[in-house]
């Protein structure tokens, strides 16, 4: 199986590991990315990994995927729970999309409980940390596999 | 690593594979049992595969995890929305838990998007179809594995 | 027209009869049995008539009707407003389902007024006192009649 | 037993039959009307047919079934969601009300859901198709039998 | 003063002073049965003593104390909050009803707040610890004595 | 043991016996005084009963209290639903709170339903009539023995 | 002080004193006019006294009382809590308005506790039985007098 | 007919006349009592007219009430939204009491559409100004005389 | 192109020009149909143009539409937010729809901003004064073109 | 009359015509930009006509409206119903708004029924295709030339 | 600049620095009076620092200063949430008010997010700690500057 | 005491005194940007002064704020109320942070009554025009000399 997988990660989470590593650990972001990537690889598909604080860059690339990319992972951040215009976006891209939080969001603050885009996603992975970026991979490998 | 993961299935999870083949596949809860027992071997861990359609039953088998289980997996299906008391037996259970489901519930009825079950959960996955009950297995395998 | 229809009751309704006849009157639930199957014999279908307080024992028999029931009738008193799992079931049945309900429910607390089934029952009948198994009897058999 | 019965249709049933047979089938109100007729003569009584887009209409017609119906059938259409005075009227009205719906109104839209008809009715029928009326007829000879 | 009181117990009780001594302390159900006997034998009153995880056990008790008991104390823990059954069936039982948390339920999550039991109760006694269940026969010993 | 235990008693509670008797009894406040310190003194305990229309009163007692009791119980009465700033007063006070409210508030209107008091009490009776202020006793009795 | 002032009814009250004596008095709309004109005629002035079931006709009543009346009095019966059309009618007339309600219909259902006509009402008299009207007159009386 | 009446007036209605006088008139309180007194005289009754800003001293006046008045014309200002206290007060009154508010309170913000006090009152007359105080001395002066 | 466009009015809309016309200007609904049908003509259509405060006579009206209509513009002016029927009516039609709102409903009350008629609409013109029904006018001209 | 009219277009909408054609049809936003020229055009007017996927450039946008701009046609997309600081920006410009939806929202998803930006438009037009842009440069052109 | 500034506190704000040192610190009302009066010296005013447990109190305080005070800074405490008649008094007030709260309450229960107060002050500072007081009288100072 | 506070404006802010002078005053952004450099200075720190109208922008700044800034003084103006990332951003700054309105926004729009970002800052001030961002000042500087 080959193909692009996009890996979007919205705002905030270039501070990953750089904060807080009490709860969210000292693996930063370009850790993630390179797991991303051999987790990837295993399947014989690449990655490309990206990260923005800005919504409209978020779907920009999302706009691009449309072209370049098998499959989406996107880590919302904040903006999963306030951003249509990025559901909108995903409602544009035609192939599987599959949505992450590192932490369990349901346990947090009452406006982190609903998602816009799981209204889209064909997946949801919450608080498996950022193994959950691993799963995603893997899930996205299997949906593509079967549809080929 | 060892240890024993209780993989709980809530009602009608019996019926899986038999209805509604178009949207939820052909694969039965014995497939799944099946898979879920041979990717918990690879990590080294046995799995206790139950499914009941009685309420009392789940929170039976989840104080008997207490002694028995190093984690556990649970697709409470519709309990999910409606048991407070699945809850109270999960929160004196000390080991991880991940809670599965097959669909994507927050595409579905509004009643389906609130999970008492999420309010205890470490991890929750959704919408990956029975390939979900594996992600789980590698999520406890990793927190586990992290733990010893 | 042949075929048996599985007719089901709910917690608490083993108390019929026994309970406030001033209200429900002095008819039993064996009686009811009697006149139901007497109403399905006239139309020329068997009934086999079921009573349950436990939720998991509505939700196998209803996995049951799926190999031995033309249709439907069941009255799920309380679990109307609460069981999300008797849904699921039901939403796995194939034929037609009539929803009883002995008292008019959308008269009493505003808690009763919601009802899970009937997010799947093809009709309703409430208020109609006893003679509501009846008619939901009569329902079913013109149902049935019209799909054969 | 003998009397009238009134059988009151509200807004847009004029139409019955006329469009979307696929979902409400070839009936016409015309036709509901002689097979009412005719099950209501099978109980020894007598209707009274009636149907009106206005509001006092249906107003005015219960008011004078005080005088002259044993009981009401009434199918309050869109009005059954947003008539509070069709209630008080039937508030005013002595005998036994059975509230019809053809269509099962549970499961459409939400504002479908709530009927101020049903605070006061005694027995409710949704879902039934047009046998609804007969069913409703059926009840309602019931309850003039047994007050006799 | 004579008579049985039913003290019947809820999901997950069975693990009373076996899970987070530090909050609910190191008595166990047994230990609450002992006491509680001590209390009733105070008051010339015996008890029966009844834990289950199962919603329609508890209801099948609670049809039994109809004949049997001139008392119900009950802690319906986590179906508190979700058993339309469970009052239903008190509502069958003329004796009086106490309810017991030994919790301050009010200080808890949101969903813990409304209880469908204490629509039904005489009293209720919250956040008294397993002294909750002296109260409640100290109280049903007074209404008892009262009522002859 | 020893120590004084506040008893407050909020708005109109000085009618208590004098309106309603057939709801509330014929039993005035004095005889509820009465009761209370007998109960205390059984304890070993003295008690200081207090009663006043107006919410500033009720304050400046738990305030007094601070000094002066060793415990607090309070019937609240309409202030239970309404009042903030006695629930802050209470906040401010370290020893234990029973909150007694004479008839079950949960059967009433819905405003009745919702107390600040239960933010801060470390225990809840309610409809255990004037009864519940001697519970109340015996539950503080047990702190504060447990205390020391 | 001279002119005329249009008393309208809405929907029902043509059975004023027919129903419910026990609740509403024996007192007939027709009484409420004769009251209502000798009244008026106190205070040197005519009434129109008009009750319509339609929605419509009072809609169009108010019309004409754009040119024909110093002021109005109303009481919406069951349009009071449904109808914009009768606010936005009302809101084409200039002189003032007297909302009247024999009932208090606080005290009843909810859904009776907002009036669209109130938002636009000068005054508004509820709970005072018919005479309300009187009392209306008085007021229209006054609010006319003191704009000469 | 004899008797008196309290007029009972809540908080910042002494500076009634004092402020805004656009709005509310030059009449001052004091010219509503003489007013008030002089309606009463007009029925052979007289009156006590108070006026507290104080919860606690209208809740002592209504319990004065009891024994020395006929009937209650009270208008509880801001009190009307937020008083638990005061309705429950007027619920041991057993006389006639009527509800005035100044202003059409259903014209102004939300939270003043609701009133406690309208769940106990016969009347409720709002928006008539100070004529409000005489038509609801006029309405117990009836409501007193039926009573004879 | 050619066909008849039906330009139904819903109440109050008789008054327009004649009331406000610092708000709605001194155009009149006469003013309206002609410059709507000159609209029409331009296209090589015609109108009926229709003005009601009758719910039952708008129903009316688009029943006849679906014989002799090629499209309808509608204000349903109060109607908009209470009429469920006119919203039924519409679905029996099977043309276009456009609803036209003179003035701009978001910005106005509360109870305005929903359109039960939206939920059937092809197009939806609010705010633009009375030419929206010229507008709607070329929005059904390019539909109905587009169709052919 | 001369001018320029700022048409701006959020998120997405660059996707127009190339996406969902059965839905949206293959006229692009290019199209669009032609078909809007020329409609003002023929007014006399000019058109910018810009589309970006950030708020914040639409807000830079309007900033510049401000002097160069003698209308706004804005079709926000998603940000319709999440930027208040769109709204906000619209409130700082002073010529006339007009707000375009391709689609009916009001058909769609719960979110997409409530509009920040209506609150500051002038007119909306929803569900009249990319039409809606060509009524919206009517609108303004008779706006500004009713205001010359 | 001259002139007095009434600070008015609200209920158990007397207890402050005597309890929850760690969270209020150990600065007593006391200490405020003295920092206040010193920071209102500096812009040559004077203040009248006054606390109340009492709803009524602070209300009378309010109407002194309408003769007393040129601008007030009040920290109405648990009263914020629960006032209307403190507003209403406030709303007599024609100078500047500023309202103040040591912690930030919007970090706190959900109750306390609502501020009846907020509706009519000019400004608001909140989690500011006692320093919030002489922030208030600077802006107190130079709003009264500004005036002059 | 000595260090950088960063001083953030959102969307909108660089049109103050641009627009609206009657309700904002002529005071223009650079204005502010001198005063509060001015205060900062009277405290011996320094500020950076910066605006924008991207939501990203804001972000980015708060990170830079991690290693550059002592403290932060936010007017999130339109963000405040849909924010989530904003939120986040701050969460991950461990210096104080006071949140500036210069309008009192609790007495605006219902929507602008929430505020994301006061979950997170320490103090609140809002309505105290721009003379708030130097109120903000003087706490930080506050703050900052205490935890030195």
């Amino acid at each position: 199986m080959t193909g692009t997988i996009f890996v979007l990660n919205g705002p905030n989470l270039n501070l990953l590991g750089k904060r807080q590593p009490g709860i969210y650990g000292s693996e930063t972001l370009a850790d993630v990315e390179v797991a991303t990537a051999r987790q990837a690889e295993s399947h014989g598909m690449s990655t490309r990994f990206l990260q923005s604080n800005a919504e409209h860059q978020l779907i920009d690339w999302i706009h691009e995927a449309r072209d370049q990319a098998a499959g989406i992972v996107i880590n919302p951040a904040a903006y999963t729970h306030t951003s249509v215009a990025i559901l909108d976006a995903l409602n544009a891209f035609d192939g599987p999309v599959i949505e992450v939080h590192i932490s369990n969001v349901h346990k947090r603050e009452e406006f982190r409980h609903h998602s816009f885009v799981s209204l889209r996603a064909d997946g949801v992975i919450a608080g498996c940390g950022t193994q959950g970026y691993l799963l995603a991979i893997d899930r996205l490998a299997k949906l593509l596999a079967d549809a080929n």
